[in-house]
């Protein structure tokens, strides 16, 4: 008997899990979706079934072995340590316990032993670091990687929701004056809560807050560099971000340029990432290509795209739980 | 008396030109639209008075004294050599002749000198390539550029008009649909003649045409470096280059990565940028910002926006004629 609740079960994230969970027939005896107040009582149809949303309370998780949490960071510090103290394996998509040393951060393909036998908190990468890391990981394994510089595109609906029907509203109000948009009434252009600059035609290099301590980076840049340095289990590696917003409804985009150990060639890179897991011209998969060679012959640049509902958050969510319910 | 062409005047750049020439007064006596046949006989307005638009001819230049030329690479190697053998200053802004050692790479803020007393063919740089050497050149000066990487957010005017009116075409089409495009039917999306794949609500990692030598760059790519490298006269900077299409009507992004020889601190840059021409927050100018330490004191991560079609292409023209003028 195995019990599993997707916490955020409404948004664009959960909603995508319950969608996974049914495509993978995921081994599971009854699933239990939970929102927030606003979403209780709605009916979420699962394998054929209504099933109620119900709110997260002080004893949400009893009878729960594990949940599927992407609910933001706030709900996943006061909600998660009770419940994994409690016994349900927790698998949040949130960053609020990426980098907490006792919280594997997993990557199925890549560090799948982080996760088995785990119980507690585990914790989903960022969509824009799993999209890098997918390929970044085989070449790693094979080259040493040494240093990164990373340009991201990333879609509005890693904002959740909101973002994309942000974007939407945009698009209408300014759509049939494409043409104009080049000297734009900066008073007449339509700004939203989610992006605060226009993001309808317009890309908007800034994702997230900006770092409290005043480095210049934002928050969702730090990660990036922070959650591959956890996953490689690479603490020393140079990495530097700069994230993008781009007006695309769903997947994000990363050019990377990395250095290695030892030489790598455009031949040799692509015989190691057509043999890798998960990366691949296909549904689901981290997309890789325009492989070149960098500055010289340590240096590589490629393009790599990722579905940042499914493998960036949802499709990970459910693999780490699959991990979690084989080791049963 | 001064007599000026404008070449390709119908386009998304020569009809910038236009209206730049008319926004800074520029000094000349009579002004000359040409255009491709299928627009011939056209009328533009300048100054007040509408110009019949005229084709080019094998003595399109007689009575001409400088040409502004924005009509594409094949036009220009066809048309300009003549004119600029019988007296003709043709300013191009086509990649046609820009590597060609006799022409001059101009960007007036930067190497003025270049143009100075220049006869012949001079060339405008390409519009990316501009927006990143506008604040790189005075950092150059002061701490000795060594390495650069970019990656480029390109808007569909850089491929002109028609880029302008496919993206408005798609969104279109796919208005409404943006909650769905994160699992579009790939059958359905339109796709273009400009840029192949489907350019609204998507990133194109691809810009112009693969490089003839197979090192899997494109075009677009291979001149950032080479064309940074000429004007800086850096022959031999290290410069990796990734050049994307966003869905975003006039304006390019980049975001660039570099190292120097010497120490810099954002605070130094902000400084040294602070007092160079052309690059500030305002009309016309390239916008820089996202100042960052790299991943030691030696490298810099900074984000640079230009309007392609004004700083980037057709105001670059109007300023070097302006060069050209006041050297008489």
């Amino acid at each position: 008997m195995t019990r599993v609740a997707v916490v955020g079960a409404t948004g664009a994230v959960g909603s995508t899990v319950l969608r996974i969970l049914e495509e993978r027939d995921f081994p599971l005896d009854e699933l239990v979706p939970f929102a927030s107040p606003r979403s209780e009582g709605k009916l979420l149809r699962f394998r054929g079934q209504e099933l109620r949303v119900r709110t997260l309370d002080g004893r949400w998780f009893e009878g729960i072995d594990i949940a599927l949490v992407s609910a933001g960071g706030a709900v996943a510090r006061e909600f998660l340590p009770p419940a994994a103290a409690a016994g349900t394996v927790c698998v949040d998509n949130s960053s609020a316990f990426r980098m907490d040393p006792a919280v594997p951060l997993v990557v199925p393909e890549i560090n799948p032993e982080a996760a088995k036998d785990h119980r507690g908190i585990l914790a989903n990468t960022n969509c824009t670091a799993m999209t890098a890391l997918m390929p970044l990981a085989p070449l790693h394994r094979e080259f040493g990687l040494r240093f990164l510089v990373t340009s991201s595109y990333q879609s509005v609906s890693g904002a959740g929701l909101k973002g994309v029907r942000e974007l939407a509203e945009q698009i209408e109000k300014l759509h049939g004056q494409e043409e104009d948009l080049g000297h734009p009434d900066p008073d007449a252009l339509p700004r939203g809560d989610v992006f605060g600059r226009t993001i309808a035609f317009n890309v908007v290099p800034r994702a997230e807050r900006f770092d409290p301590e005043g480095s210049g980076f934002t928050t969702e840049e730090i990660k990036m560099g922070n959650e591959i340095r956890k996953v490689l289990d690479l603490p020393g590696l140079r990495a530097v971000a700069t994230a993008v917003r781009v007006p695309v409804a769903v997947g994000h985009g990363v050019s990377i340029y990395a250095r290695f150990d030892r030489p790598v060639g455009p031949e040799a890179v692509r015989r190691v990432l057509s043999g890798a897991p998960g990366v691949r011209v296909a549904d689901d998969e981290v997309l890789v290509g325009r492989i070149r060679q960098g500055d010289d012959d340590h240096a590589l640049a490629l393009f790599a795209c990722g579905d940042n509902l499914r493998k960036g958050a949802a499709l990970n969510l459910v693999q780490i739980a699959e991990l979690l319910v084989s080791g049963r």
